[in-house]
């Protein structure tokens, strides 16, 4: 017999052997019908495989990310096999799962494979899932493993296992196919019920470019068919909200080769966007205490080598700034904390000035490879909302709460709802990895915790994910189509006001060292942004889209009542514009919907003449003829629907 | 006879030998009389001194610039001479005039000059001056020069005399003085009737700290004693309202050594006075038609490579930033104006289209050598309230007399009242300094002088002073301490277009260049900040002022009250404050005096119960106890009496 210990701790004795699909039957029948593979110590093991000693065991299904994994990878032997029969005579390479499916780099000599051949494969792959193979390991010597694949003459996979030893090598079998794998597999092919490839590309072998390029075949499956057609209508779905598209169509942003990449250029109504969301944001951090500050987007080396930031990111950075004469040395800001605590060290502080709350929209610099940028979601220039606050350790817990207030106030006007909190606290068996007093710490994560706890968060708490200069809490948003975002981090710190020696006099004249909240709701007005675009497709909350109606004179006849509608609402502070080009109505209504203008204001003889508008909602709702003022009173009901009260 | 060409263009016959004075007198006696010095054909001559050919004379009084240097050097020589007479065996060395005033440095030995010795030496300069010597010129031969020198031990002049070559070594005589000396006098020490020595300060021998250490006496004088005292009295007026010190004493802005000299650090109260007058001309320029952008704070090499500005001042800037491993190089941005070609070049234009005009407060980072920095005047890094202008060569005339429109509005609403503006034009005949075509060029001139007069301003035209892309017009404003600002420049760029291949698509279908105008109102945040502080001496005009009242308890009791005083003039809008601090009264209006908080208002007993408040003004003017309401119609006559419409 041997001891199996369960993540919640609980022991099971099993005898030696037992698989980890026995355990779970052990458990119940139900579990063990779901179990696809499991980690015993530390290593991925088959749900299958028998286990043959004491140890600590956790159970994966396609719930988890873990079981997802497995699920792909096997579906990737399942593919290599519909290949090799569909494309006799190619060479396999390597077939891993990734965050969305899986991949297969293949050697396809002469053959090619486009998108119209992609139904064929499916096929095949799901005609030998449906004969539910088990997947076998297999230990098997080097140079049986070397003999295997130099009689296919597949130089790749003999590349591969020349770098292995005896004793590492294992093939995986299932049915006609054999394949070099470590492990990770579902227990057969049976339970995979839906394939899709989704595309090809190239790649070349062992991802260097003097290498041959190979063919990467990407796919994704599923256990059930109906799984599929929802993945495939969120990725349609994806596609059409990507804030790279909806951002040239709507004119909000663009990119200039000769700027450089990954660094925006806000075009007008993008620029008009993001003050919206900076005036909002600024009005409820006034009215929140917050005071803004306006700081420089270079610092002296010596500032970071202080905050620590040079040594921590000085050489993978965007690289010094001299001084033609003076060899003084510059660089781009990559945060605005140490420009902050410069402001909080100009002047002497007591208590009784406590807390202090410094704002400031801070653009900052920080170098990302060019093949990772993307949109506006991964820059080399992006604009904070941040803030830092000082306060004493007894203002902590309030101060955390008032932030959580703010960002819950921030998030719920702009439409998200769906969102869990994470508060990542020390590991208390590695004190040393820590910064600051044990006491404050506990006093620091305990205010968190009751914080989220008053204000019925749902969150929960992950020990070790605390940065070493304090604990901290993130939202975790859900977007429309399901995507999870972190938004809104706010992170305590005992490790700059140290740096910077930073001082304020308490009651009992003594100088003691405040603590520091850097908070930021929106995290990054680009990364913002881009999320907005995506959650909404281009559909913003109506009292933050650019123009919130367009009116649209039947004909030139109507274009002085046009400017006569657009001046009274102008008084009402409705974001308006006339389409006074010639063309017919139709054709604005059709352009007008692409360009998400909620309102469409329909101007002709009869409302001229009885002074109305004609209303017509984005996506086609008609509101009738109604007066300016009964819009006004619309536009204002439909706004205090969406903002929240602060 | 000789014939003498005036400034005017008028031609006198003069006697061969007559002097510029003689010429003055065959004028008028009254400009004999003020005659001081004169320029005969590009170098600078006595008023005495004989004119022996035909040529150009232009005579200078007084009220000359080049009037008032001959004035102050003739009085270094008067200055020395007292020197020497009270400190026996200094030797002199230089003694030029200055932009206020002059300095003579001289090697006191062992002897010191301090404060307490400046009457002594007025006094003794002012005797010497009374008794009206003349300034005489002589030439004198190098070996007679050395000699005189030599006899005396005086090293400096030696050395001085050695570099000069015989038929170029003058001396100047007055009483018992000698000195050498190139010429610029006045007629007689006579016309001096006040002297200030203004301050003593080291100064190393021909500006080398490798060499003796002198001593630099500075100094000022006058031909009426009134201009003497007036200009001490504007001396200590502008120590007063040194934008440093009230920047500091009003908490707007401060500076950091870790951060960098010359990057300002805006600290609250700062930052909001900012932003206020960023809103400000935020909301002018959107009635303008302007559109705000926003762009990136580094740009790549390449892109000021295609702007020129590379070439221009890449050698003397901040040196280009690399990133880690792909080789690229940015820069940190100077100028705005190459990104907003780059969004301008983003999407295609037609002539309907056009003028687009894109705004963004940019800030700009410029390398000036840490000596040079001063204040907010002088910095590093800078943020300009620009705007580009694209538009046809139509439509050129009517854009400029709006930016001029907008400009005077700005101006004016910031209290400048007194200013004249400089249309800076080509020299005709240097046609290739210039790029662009001619026809254009004549356009846009006579486009900026017909907007000029149009717009009633009082300018003057300045030949050849035009960039080589463009004429322009700037405006000169006075200050409240009669010092002359250049602000608002408005520029005419036919280069950028060019250099960017910028086009829009005309009515006949083909493509055209548009025509740029740079424009920024302000100038930068910062200078402007600054010339504001000065101007004002931080009394800002109401509706601009970071607190408009401070509500001034008479005891604890009040303070509920108060904060209901505060509450009610926050919606009437009107920012204001509560000093609870448990002080006098009398202390609190001290200190907001020192503030220059414009209203104070005192709330005790007797306001309580008639719910009213008791306003003092900033000076000292009792308003007596009125209701809020009163007030708010108060503050808001006094806020529309400054502002302009617009």
């Amino acid at each position: 017999m041997i001891k199996i210990t369960l993540p919640d701790g609980a022991i099971k004795e099993v005898a030696e052997g037992s698989s980890p699909f026995d355990v779970a039957k052990s458990i119940s029948e139900g579990l063990a019908r779901n179990v696809i593979s499991a980690k015993f110590d530390d290593t991925t093991v088959e749900a299958t495989t028998p286990l043959t000693k004491d140890g600590s065991l956790t159970l994966y299904t396609w719930n988890n990310d873990e079981g997802k994994k497995a699920f792909w990878h096997s579906t990737s032997h399942v593919v290599a096999q519909a290949l090799e029969e569909l494309y006799p005579g190619i060479k396999l390479t390597i077939g891993p799962a990734i965050e969305n499916g899986f991949y297969y780099d293949v050697d396809l000599g002469d053959q090619v494979i486009s998108e119209k051949d992609f139904p064929a494969i499916e096929k095949k792959a799901l005609e030998i899932a449906r004969e539910k193979h088990d997947f076998k390991m297999r230990e098997v010597s080097k140079s049986e493993a070397l003999a295997y694949y130099k009689g296919q003459n597949n130089t790749y996979k003999v590349e591969l296992i020349e770098n292995l030893t005896d004793g590492e090598i294992t093939f995986c079998d299932h049915s006609t196919f054999t394949d070099l794998c470590r492990g990770g597999h579902i227990p057969n092919t049976g339970i995979i019920k839906a394939i899709k490839i989704l595309s090809v590309a190239g790649a070349y072998w062992r991802g260097d470019e003097k290498n041959k390029q190979l063919t990467r075949v990407y796919g994704i499956s599923f256990p059930k068919q109906k799984e599929l057609t929802a993945y495939l209508e969120l990725l349609e779905e994806a596609k059409k909200r990507d804030h790279r598209k909806l951002g040239k169509e709507l004119e909000l942003f663009t990119f200039s080769q000769k700027v450089g990449q990954g660094l925006p250029l806000w075009l007008p109504k993008g620029a008009a966007l993001r003050e919206r969301l900076e005036d909002f944001l600024k009005k409820a951090q006034k009215k929140a205490g917050y005071e803004m500050v306006v700081t420089p987007h270079i610092g002296q080396k010596e500032l970071y080598v202080t905050s620590g930031h040079y040594a921590k990111y000085g050489e993978d950075s965007f690289q010094p700034i001299n001084t033609p004469k003076e060899g003084e040395e510059f660089l781009l800001k990559p945060m605005n904390c140490p420009h902050h605590c410069e402001i909080y060290n100009s002047s002497p502080f007591s208590y009784k000035d406590l807390p202090k709350r410094f704002a400031e929209f801070g653009t900052v610099y920080r170098y990302e490879q060019s093949g990772e940028l993307h949109g506006l979601t991964r820059v080399r220039g992006f604009t904070q909302d941040d803030a830092h606050i000082f306060c004493t350790q007894e203002q902590l817990n309030d101060e955390f709460k008032n932030v959580i207030d703010l960002t819950l106030y921030v998030l719920g006007s702009l439409g998200f709802e769906n969102f869990t909190a994470q508060v990542s606290v020390r590991d208390l068996e590695k004190p040393e990895k820590y910064i600051g007093d044990a006491t404050n710490w506990e006093k620091a994560e305990q205010a968190i915790i009751d914080a989220a706890e008053e204000k019925g968060l749902n969150y929960v708490i992950e020990t070790g994910e605390a940065a070493f200069y304090g604990p901290k809490l993130d939202f975790m948003v859900k977007d429309a189509l399901g995507r999870n975002w972190q938004l809104g981090t706010i992170q305590v710190d005992y490790n700059l006001p140290e740096r910077f020696d930073l001082t304020y006099k308490g009651s009992d004249n003594e100088l003691h060292r405040p603590v520091m909240i850097h908070r930021a709701p929106f995290g990054s007005m680009e990364r913002f942004v881009a999320l907005l675009l995506e959650h909404t497709g281009g559909n913003f909350p109506l009292w933050l889209i650019p123009k919130q109606a367009i009116i649209l004179p039947v004909s030139e006849k109507h274009e002085k009542y046009a400017e006569k509608v657009l001046n009274s609402l102008e008084n009402h502070e409705i974001r308006a514009l006339i389409d006074s080009r010639n063309e017919t109505v139709g054709k604005k209504i059709r352009e007008a919907e692409l360009k998400k203008i909620p309102f469409m204001l329909i101007v002709g003889e009869n409302e001229e003449e009885a002074e109305t508008i004609s209303v017509r909602k984005h996506g086609g709702e008609d509101l009738g003829s109604i007066s300016i003022s009964e819009f006004s009173d619309l536009v204002s009901k439909e706004i205090n629907s969406t903002l929240k009260s602060f």
